[in-house]
């Protein structure tokens, strides 16, 4: 191929991941929006600092040691310990405009921090996810601090196995854009941070019932589900990593196509069963079968039949639905609904994967299940940790008065009049 | 030309139409924002979930029939009856890595489902238009049937008459990217439907003068009007279909260009008119002239004279806040503005092509009556017999209480007192 | 090089353009959301009027008369008096399907008026710092006088000394996308306008002492914040202004990495002042933490070491949070922290290009100085004949009541009962 050629192809593939990283970078706001709609408006606050902070403080950890341990030089298990990623030789003598080996430059096929700022959004996906599943009782500085521990070496490890080509990649372990790498896992990081940190005050009645604590912006938590659309075709999308053949572009295609598809059946599939067990159309549970379509859809969605994506989706907002009363009858409290979307729904997904293609189930099972135990442990003994020393659930008056108050100081809305304040001014 | 740059040509243009269906997508959530924060707070939460379930059950409907019936072997009136849209022979052989015969993978120009999934968000913006004008009285199952019928059966038949190249394409009419198309068609919808289904209880006072009925979040509609404005640039800029030549990409270039200039003449005009009329700036109509500015550029966004589409913008925001008061004379409550800004000036935009290229005015003129009286009967009939069916709008307990409350079971601000809890308390 | 390649040069080129001017365009709303959640409810719905109709009327005027005074002929100082940019010979032959010197289309490299559009959005963006800073107190139409002089004249004219090729850039001033020509500048208007105008009655308590003035809206001055952060990558990334070479890519591939990077850096910089300072986190001075890391790093995003970007865009959250109290003591109320993070963060961004590049300092210094002695300059003297004449200040009155009301005749958010209302009815 001609060096023309190869430098539009370079040129090609990387836009695709800057384009690809940037909606990426923009589920950062959408699950703060969807988080914020969620939680009560006294808790809403924190939820917006959590999520920026724990946007930038996943970029920041991922970069300083995240990446190295996930790409760099991965046997089976893991990769390097070391600090940064910085532009090769190469690439440093373009920048600075002395002569460059073209075909050494080109070989790599990208410029190296394109990929690394697409892997570093990813952290953030995973990061947020766990956020809100701990929204309103956990402790702000005690989540930060798992949330450095999960982007620095859990959520690399689990890469490593897999994207980073160690033991379940050789395996022929198949996540296209990471049902289970990245929902999975920020899914049972959740999970059992969730369950630690014990139900919110009030949840449950004297007789064990659930009490209704409402979402506090329902425009706000749909414009969170519309943004994670939106940013996923991005998310999807640039997963394909190039873009720089007739391949690479018709993956492309069928990635957003079935992608769009398997969240409308999530949207479809929710509505119809929340119409069957409750008798009413639950438009929380219809938002969350959008993102457990998405999320069942993100280990395979190349698959060349569409039906087959709008099937994966339809089972994904089916489960997440059933999954809600479970986690509830455990005394799970999940604010958001975080477990059922990225945890059920991810595990759908990767499995589906060994449905519907030629992937095989097993690897997949194995996948699964080996990622699982791996978070849930890991994660187990980081929340465990935490709790013994900082502390992980704020006090009870904190609970009650609100997180906004107690910790920030401030109030997500402090001139509009709350049903509480007029209660407590009575 | 050598194969590699057609293969770079298909590889633009396959992108550029997932580029630009990415931000038509992302137009639902303007239309959802824009529309949460025009009704009144007890009509939100139902105007979210309408939105996303439309989005969702409009792609679902195109992609089972609507795009084979648009598209798919069109004579003069319509295409075939035919279930779903799979990717080529060729195209399947590529996605499974087999040997694939390249001249005639690249002779479609781009991959296959890139352009069904941009037909496909178009539907939705469609379909979304009718949904602002009949809110906080219609009957949601109601109003999803019609979506249904909407987007199977009416907008695929005007679109074949025309980008499916039907009698009306064939005779010359013109319209760029769906001035009359997707807007007017959306807006005749609309307009029959908000007339039939009458208007909100209050709206009109003993003396058949018009009672103020506030926009309850002024912010979330502003914000609803720069996604669709953002969105827009991809709505009409991906209207191109192809990125393989200077003259593609010029024609994008001034497509972005005229586009966002004839919104400025939106906000412009309205902001003017409305000094003049009501000696006051009204935020509203500023909106409502930035969309119809857009609407209006819609039909003919490749003039090459700037200042035309500025001027065309600009007559779009005079024409919608002109129609504003003239609806509610005839007592159609059209809550968010929909058929001024997305019928009267889709019209005016069709025709303007006429006056500014040298496009036939009267050939526009006859594009602008078929699709009206087609869609204006054919909605005419569904909206009828869902009425007698059905019916079409809710109890007047149900509207007195929110449709939040009585179709959903929650309130969109639970916490926020409202002033009208306030007066139910004393 | 083929004629093929210089083809496909130009459509990415364009597209490169038209893709980022429509993140910029974006960012229009994330000003919007930003200062409609920091100001208060009441005076919530003139921040939204505003902020579309100076994104209307800052591309009107720039299209009108600024964008050839910044780029047409520029000798050293200014360029052309001349109404509007319309497309060259050549593609206006393209666009309408005659025979093209493509020799002569191609040397442009791009098609003129997707330049025009990207600088277009970009003085959207200058003008939008002002609004914040003034908000509460400020006539809505002087304001928009005031834009209208800026974009037509200030702006440009330091537009001209430096990226129109004016003495600035001649003398080796670098600013490669504006932290002193768009934020300082805006920064400077603001700056003296807010001073001029005077703080909101009421922020200063009779023993001088700051009074507290909560943001109305958390979570939507979050949003404004990740909007900004999302559509500055495009900011930055399309300030590359090409891509079609592999320095092009490399090129834009490390800014969107510095870019991302320097944002991070400013919120963990806020963030740990925060609490230092206040032993407490404060998070809207983390979210303007954010956007002063994306302002300091934004004269020199192409950087190699992205070390250096997240020094850089760290120290720019500690000016930013530095500078507040500063400017509080000076009893200059800047509403929205316009002054900390476009200014005092613009400022040294602009100087830490002359520290970490081989950039000379003291030329940054003399381009920080130059540009900010003639936009304060000339701002005052517009500031000034716009007091002398239609008057600055709303009345006390309107102060108190909102602008919402006595300039819009409208709340932005009516139906939610505010603290104000029951002590007013009590």
């Amino acid at each position: 191929m001609s060096i023309q050629i190869l430098e539009i192809n370079y040129i090609l593939n990387t836009f695709l991941l800057l384009f690809s990283a940037t909606l990426v970078m923009w589920m950062a706001a959408g699950f703060c929006m969807l988080e914020s709609g969620l939680v009560r408006s006294k808790s809403t606050a924190v939820i917006c600092l959590k999520n920026i902070v724990l946007y930038a403080g996943a970029c920041a950890c991922y970069y300083l040691l995240g990446y190295n341990l996930m790409f760099k030089d991965v046997g089976l298990w893991i990769g390097t310990l070391d600090f940064f990623v910085f532009p090769n030789i190469e690439e440093l003598k373009l920048l600075s405009g002395a002569n460059v080996n073209l075909q050494k430059l080109l070989s790599t096929g990208s410029f190296s921090l394109a990929i690394v700022f697409f892997q570093m959004v990813f952290v953030a996906t995973t990061a947020s996810i766990i956020s809100g599943a701990l929204a309103e009782r956990v402790k702000m500085w005690s989540f930060f601090i798992f949330i450095a521990v999960f982007c620095i070496f859990i959520y690399p490890t689990v890469g490593a196995w897999t994207w980073g080509n160690g033991w379940l990649s050789q395996m022929g372990f198949k996540d296209f854009a990471g049902s289970t790498i990245v929902h999975s896992a920020g899914g049972w990081a959740a999970l059992f941070g969730a369950w630690l940190v014990g139900p919110r005050s009030g949840k449950y009645n004297k007789n064990g019932k659930v009490v209704s604590t409402p979402a506090s912006n329902v425009p706000l938590a749909t414009l969170g589900t519309f943004i994670l659309w939106f940013g996923w075709l991005g998310f999807n999308g640039g997963s394909v990593l190039s873009l720089s053949s007739v391949f690479d572009v018709a993956t492309m295609a069928i990635v957003f196509f079935n992608t769009n598809l398997a969240a409308v059946g999530g949207v479809l599939s929710a509505l119809g069963l929340s119409l069957l067990l409750y008798k009413q159309v639950k438009v929380l549970l219809v938002l969350n079968g959008a993102i457990a379509g998405l999320v069942a859809i993100t280990a395979g969605p190349d698959i060349s039949n569409p039906i087959f994506a709008f099937i994966i989706g339809s089972i994904g907002g089916v489960l997440s639905t059933l999954a809600i009363p479970v986690l509830e009858k455990f005394k799970i409290d999940d604010v958001v609904g975080a477990v059922p979307a990225h945890l059920v729904s991810g595990i759908w997904g990767t499995l589906a994967v060994g449905i519907f293609t030629e992937a095989s189930f097993k690897i997949q099972l194995i996948g699964v299940v080996s990622v699982g135990l791996f978070v849930l442990t890991s994660s187990a003994i980081a929340w465990l940790i935490i709790k013994w020393t900082l502390g992980l659930r704020v006090s009870s008056s904190s609970e009650f008065l609100g997180q906004d108050i107690t910790e920030l100081g401030i109030e997500a809305y402090p001139e509009f009049l709350n049903i509480d304040d007029l209660h407590n001014k009575q």
